[in-house]
């Protein structure tokens, strides 16, 4: 069986999560890593998981790194938006190696003007070296676009699609809670969003973009409403902040797709300390009708080191040019050993 | 945009109901029909349907309809087993025809000694004719091997998968609720066991066989429990049948996929006159563990209907071969116009 050689491309917290796991395979090898943070290079990628050294020194020469390494892919966690990314793509993609990344516009490109002409680049530049690239996640990647479509397969007939995470943020990580604005004034929060310091939930226009574009929907348009605080009628907290009664202990933020007026698609992000219950929901308004629902909801961290892994061998196997998640084979959780479908 | 040019391969109960579906969609047209039933050859679809003729009569000979009609796809449901499906698979393949059928032991064939022979036949011809094969349906094909497989996409690690589907079998058509021995008693339901008049589920033991194959569990075997009989402390009854208190109400079936000595996956499949809830469950003991509830389950015969013809255009696209579930990209509802994707 084939030994995957694996290059991480950002060692920031999900970066570093995502190593930690692909130790803990086997057929899978961390050969190289690249970040631009000085604090990071020049150590060892173990000694920053908290573990013995590895033998593999972070780097922010990518051209050397790649030249040297020869990976069979590149595991790509650095930022949000294409602007952003897109000339980190280009670095690796002339090198010819198949890439994986979390950025969240990568997921579905085609969603908006800007990102379908990123896109088109990016398969371009993909194809003539031989190359496939893959963005993708938990969200956007997975719970609103990829699991409601494939619930849709059971439907001779699908109307309206209305996708839920709500998750409680006291379960999370500290900065996501910081993230979200919990504890805040109401005033605080506000001026928060509006300075763009807390930001909403990014995938959701994507995740939309992706459903619509699947089902053959020409949408009028893809909505998004503002980003709200939620605020509770009683005191909540977490291991890191208390939230009392009228603060806000976190955030919400719905979008959706329009076609011919109606929000055929709605999405609702809702993560805040105190949510009586964690679940993701799927519900289509077709024949027959779908009620679906996963309680409590998906862990975001364990969701996105899994959606990511789980999906290397599928990259791998793929012909050259940028993909999404409605265009490969079904995911589903790696052998344990992950050579085991290559070669 | 390409119209699909479609052969129906048995005109019973769900080949109907498929063929029904398809008069509703643009982008597709059925252009032959093939049954063996004399009380339907020489008779027009249509007025088989209940509804206008369409002009297209039943014939019992398939290489005649296939050289005169030349389709894309072969939509085929008639009957379970390979033993009896497979002359047909090799009838039609020989056309070079893709074939999409409701065969249940075709969902996954691998998963016997038995089945892997036919498998690698029909593999085999499939490739030498440049046609695709697939079989698949609601179950077996989504609810219990593609669905849990996707789910354990999110996951990083998987110890043991467990799926439930109940069915309130009063909401069900009256040859289902027969088939199940509702109103039965307990000693009659056990004799049409043993006679062979009333068999469990087929699918179970290929929904195990995806699984355990496609997460690379080798199992020690497949083992599938007797049918058991349903007796309820309460009389229940639907529109067909009574079923009084101590009758038997339908029935259940379990398998266990075993590795290792343990009960690694458990399905659980329960069809009975008066179950309180219907749904269809999967769990998932990993990390992150997944809970997982479509309520009420999805309606039988609309989710076979829904997959199959959902599956068409994939199949139509699919390299020539032998294909599964597990093996073709996402499922989706596809647009009105089928042939949106194609050509």
């Amino acid at each position: 069986m084939k030994t995957i050689r694996v290059v991480s491309y950002g060692v920031g917290v999900i970066g570093r999560r995502i190593a930690e796991h692909l130790l803990s395979k086997e057929g899978v090898e961390i050969v190289g890593a690249i970040d631009i943070d000085p604090n990071k290079v020049g150590k060892d990628l173990g000694e920053l998981l908290g573990r013995q050294p590895i033998g593999v020194v972070v780097s922010d020469d990518v051209d050397d790194v790649l030249s040297s390494t020869k990976p069979d892919i590149i595991v790509h966690s650095t930022m949000s938006y294409l602007k952003d990314t897109y000339p980190q793509f280009e670095g690796i993609l002339k090198h010819g190696v198949d890439t994986i990344s979390t950025c969240e516009e990568l997921s579905f490109p085609y969603a908006t003007e800007e990102g379908k002409a990123y896109a088109e680049k990016l398969d371009k530049v993909a194809k003539e070296n031989g190359a496939t690239l893959l963005g993708t996640g938990i969200n956007p990647g997975f719970l609103m676009d990829t699991l409601p479509l494939l619930l849709t397969g059971v439907c001779v007939e699908v109307r309206r699609i209305e996708v839920v995470r709500q998750m409680d943020a006291a379960t999370r990580r500290i900065p996501f809670q910081k993230k979200i604005g919990a504890g805040l004034t109401v005033e605080e929060f506000k001026r928060k969003i509006e300075g763009g310091e807390i930001t909403g939930h990014v995938g959701l226009v994507q995740s939309i973009g992706m459903i619509a574009d699947t089902l053959g929907w020409v949408l009028d348009r893809i909505e998004v409403e503002p980003v709200e605080p939620v605020v509770l009628d009683r005191d909540v907290r977490s291991d890191y902040v208390e939230v009392p009664k009228g603060y806000n202990a976190g955030l919400r933020q719905k979008a959706h797709g329009i076609m011919d007026g109606e929000k055929v698609i709605t999405l609702d992000f809702r993560a805040y300390i105190g949510a009586e219950e964690e679940y993701d929901s799927v519900t289509i308004d077709g024949v027959p009708p779908i009620h679906q629902k996963i309680s409590p909801c998906v862990h975001g961290d364990y969701g996105t080191v899994g959606v990511i892994t789980n999906m290397i061998p599928r990259v791998i196997e793929a012909e050259p040019g940028l993909k999404t998640m409605r265009d490969l084979p079904l995911i589903h959780a790696t052998p344990v050993h992950m050579g085991r479908y290559l070669g």
